[in-house]
């Protein structure tokens, strides 16, 4: 058999699109076919995007992914590539009317193959068993005379099942179908599991995974060839368009090594997937400019160094609006970020509105404290609705764990909140490293060098600091990392050492604050549990961790 | 075999609270051992409260709650209860790790047989499959003699499975554990299916469910009996604590026929529903009072109506918060509601603070309205801040899923929102209801006749009425209905004959307005399907029903 030149297409789509992301996926199959591949694999669901929720169940819906699939089958046709076995990921529906997570593969104007993805993931951020039925069936699709076996993202991550029923079936190439959201660290786990499937299977593997934002998941790409033996044969970069083209050598050659790139750094790859989610947060939602609040802080600092990094500084609207408790630093902090991200900066003091609210109401202590937050809130929603600009928030996940926040404040109000699943000191960590990065590339440091290395506070009160009301930030992070990321209970963070007293602290916190997370913006998961769908929790609940 | 008395408990558990929850079964299996009965069984997931999401993952709860089963039955034995059958709804854990949705038989201080839920929906407002096993064996107890048959909720809502299992048993009786939320209408469905699944196994059905506000569901309770052949032997009240106690017939004598209560109607059901949501909220999560706005509106007025029927007139905090452009008849309205009702009545204008923003913000049009309905959303939760209310929402379905609102107003902050799925001609009826409900008890009508029968205006411009933006509303909620709750898509609303240009119009704000939705407090569903978990949908979607 000879060789055959294989392309994976790592490509952002966007839910919903159908028109757009068979567009896509028919201008990629122009590249493919001009590099001379006979095969080109597109990642799961690209035509309808990915995660499609309840839309799966919509019969106008999925009457419109069945019909964008066959006029793309008779447009690649038209357009001269009927030769080209174009794999896409899609909305298939069974007799039953239940519909399929599907792969179907185009060549010579017609659907000629299709698998209906077997496994099912039903936890975490995923609940593919409300909208989908399971798949039992293999797939080989036959290219140039070699055997290509069909798998679905979960159904590798799986032992059995669908690997293990081609896996005597000689099999030269499986191509796996992905929709795999980013976490941190998740890549080795997804090569590592690769190596072992491609090793089952006999035969190389060659991953293709989506990338680009979509609500709170981030798509990382990353797509790869592994070989039967391990060898790592070829991959695209993390976070971008690639057509990632290799050659399956002819049969019982030695296996052709591709194109290969280094992975980012974890700091660089957590950073660009916060890029990623708001940028495309921003755009597929029909906004191009962002607004937020500047305190002088790290939190908004990171955040508007993030925005500019997504849309340009000129897309970013920073408010500085300082109380009569704002310390001189926080301004100048504030306005020199902006200078060094070239956002549109205004300066909207709060002190007479917030005079105008005392007039009538004179609270004290956390009331008071709240209103200036909460008045923040209400000047960008009002020049967001003058101007059009999204309002992002910069809150962080300690902030979002513990609590510590006012609801309704500029730190937790709008659209999108790229911060959500960073604890605080991932965002120190993410500032350092992004200085740096500039640094390394003759650029400007984003973000001032005070907004990093001061202490942490909401400047609400005189002299306040976050650590009047919080344990020391590492500390609490830890305990978070344990109880939140980790499920561990409290006998076990006990038995780890951590003091009982801030144990207790912590978990009270983070369990009544449930009711704030809930009607908290969406933001980019990046870890291996964030707030949201990824962890369901009752707001009405007595249960405590107190044995 | 001689007849036997059994008792159904249909208590109001609180999620999380295992020693409580545990002590109202005690306290429940001693009346029911006073009123004679032999076995007595209560609603599914009693211990730990229902539904208990990612906490049933948790080992330190799973920990609990077995601990206090066994604890429970100890407990009965020595109180003298030895004899007496007390079958639970619990948390129980396969050797594997997993949970497994259990109901338990206590006799003897032991455990003498436990039943695992083999149906677990993952639809609707479920995710069982996320954090449930699958149990697959049947369960039989004998009591007296008598073969009682258990299975809980889901089970009987399923062709074959368990129920089919046991048809065969020769049982004398099928032991039916539920968690079943209300919703209008739901009522007869269920006992339609159980006067079925009573004739497939040949004898009598006892159906036990849970009542109790918990986040944005209310279980009505409405537990019955009903016969082998269908005939309606027993049944408890809806929204209230019940011990409905019944004979079991020697065996082949005759049904005996027991105590039977009539169905409140549709209106009242419902309305209860808001209360009972409203009620549980603020109880269970530690308040006991709650604030409002009252516009001299509709929604308000009918939202301060249920808080007064939930907590009482004194316990509610109602705040006119005029502007320029509330009219005298608002003014007035909003101060006869809360002397209907009892309330707590301030008033607080708003002008001087408008004021103070514009001088520095000047906006103008929406941005303007949306201004003055934000300063009133922060009046309130200062006033909450202070004085330790629970905010609630009067926003109603229609607005929500339009996004005829404006975000982070005085109609959407808060804890909970009790008309959340209620549409605006529901709101009309259940407030002329619930005046004639009063009219019929001799009591004062709640709500002013001319909240109900003026134009409904947000009063944000002169001369605003809400029908400036949106279809009359009882064409808009027809169309919602379809769209919304049936899921119909655009082709089958225009075959129903909905002119095009309005379901144009009223499927883009829908589709748009998702971001507020999530953002939105939870509030009781009482319709076939409310926003929230019910109905998941992408906010990032390009998704338009064109064609």
């Amino acid at each position: 058999m000879p060789a055959l030149r294989i392309a994976l297409a790592q490509v952002n789509p966007c839910v919903g699109d159908i028109a757009g992301n068979a567009a896509l996926v028919r201008d990629h199959a122009h590249a493919a076919a001009a590099a001379g591949a006979a095969l080109v694999v597109f990642p799961e669901m690209v035509i309808t995007g990915y995660p499609i929720e309840d839309l799966a169940l919509r019969a106008s819906f999925q009457r419109a992914a069945a019909r964008a699939v066959d006029t793309l089958a008779s447009d690649l046709e038209a357009d001269g590539l009927g030769d080209l076995t174009v794999m896409v990921g899609t909305l298939g529906v069974a007799q039953s009317g239940r519909p399929f997570n599907q792969a179907a593969a185009l060549r010579g104007g017609q659907v000629i193959a299709h698998y209906n993805k077997h496994h099912l993931p039903n936890y975490g951020v995923f609940d593919e068993r409300r909208i989908f039925a399971s798949g039992e069936d293999p797939c080989v699709v036959e290219v140039g005379g070699r055997r290509i076996g069909v798998v679905i993202c979960e159904d590798i991550w799986v032992d059995g099942g669908p690997v293990e029923q081609v896996a005597s079936a000689n099999l030269d190439l499986l191509a796996v179908l992905n929709g795999s959201p980013f976490e941190e660290g998740k890549g080795r786990v997804r090569t590592d599991l690769a190596r072992r499937r491609a090793s089952e299977v006999g035969a190389p593997l060659a991953y293709v995974n989506l990338w680009g934002g979509q609500d709170d998941l981030v798509f990382d790409g990353h797509s790869f060839i592994v070989g039967a033996d391990g060898a790592w044969l070829a991959n695209a970069p993390g976070f971008d368009d690639a057509l990632l083209v290799w050659d399956l050598p002819e049969a019982d050659a030695p296996a052709t090594q591709g194109e290969v790139v280094d992975f980012a750094s974890d700091d660089q790859q957590v950073y660009l997937a916060c890029v990623t989610g708001l940028r495309d947060y921003v755009l597929k939602n029909g906004f191009s400019s962002v607004i937020l609040g500047l305190s002088g802080g790290i939190d908004s600092a990171l955040t508007a160094a993030i925005a500019a990094d997504a849309l340009g500084g000129a897309n970013v609207v920073g408010v500085s609006m300082p109380s009569s408790f704002s310390s001189e630093h926080s301004k100048d902090d504030a306005a020199d970020l902006a200078k060094r991200i070239g956002a549109d900066y205004r300066v909207e003091p709060i002190a007479a509105i917030v005079d105008a609210f005392q007039g009538q109401l004179a609270l004290e202590g956390v009331a008071e404290e709240n209103l200036q937050a909460r008045v923040r809130g209400v000047i960008l929603m009002g020049i967001s609705n003058r101007e059009g600009h999204l309002v992002i928030a910069p809150g962080n996940k300690s902030e979002l764990a513990t609590g510590y926040a006012t609801i309704y404040d500029a730190g937790s109000i709008g659209g999108y909140a790229p911060l959500k699943d960073l604890d605080k000191t991932r965002v120190w960590d993410l500032a350092r490293w992004r200085n740096a990065y500039a640094t390394t590339h003759g650029e400007v440091e984003p973000i001032p060098v005070n907004s990093i290395e001061k202490p942490p506070s909401a400047e609400l009160r005189p002299g306040q600091v976050d650590q009047d009301s919080l344990p020391p930030y590492d500390l609490l992070d830890e305990v978070l990392d344990a109880y939140v990321e980790h499920a561990e209970g409290r006998a076990e963070l006990l038995a780890r050492g951590f003091d009982e007293a801030v144990v207790d602290r912590v978990l009270q916190l983070v369990d009544r604050a449930e009711w704030k997370r809930r009607q908290y913006p969406p933001g980019p998961k990046v870890t291996a549990l964030a707030f949201g769908r990824d962890r369901r929790l009752p707001i009405t609940s007595r249960w405590r961790e107190l044995s």
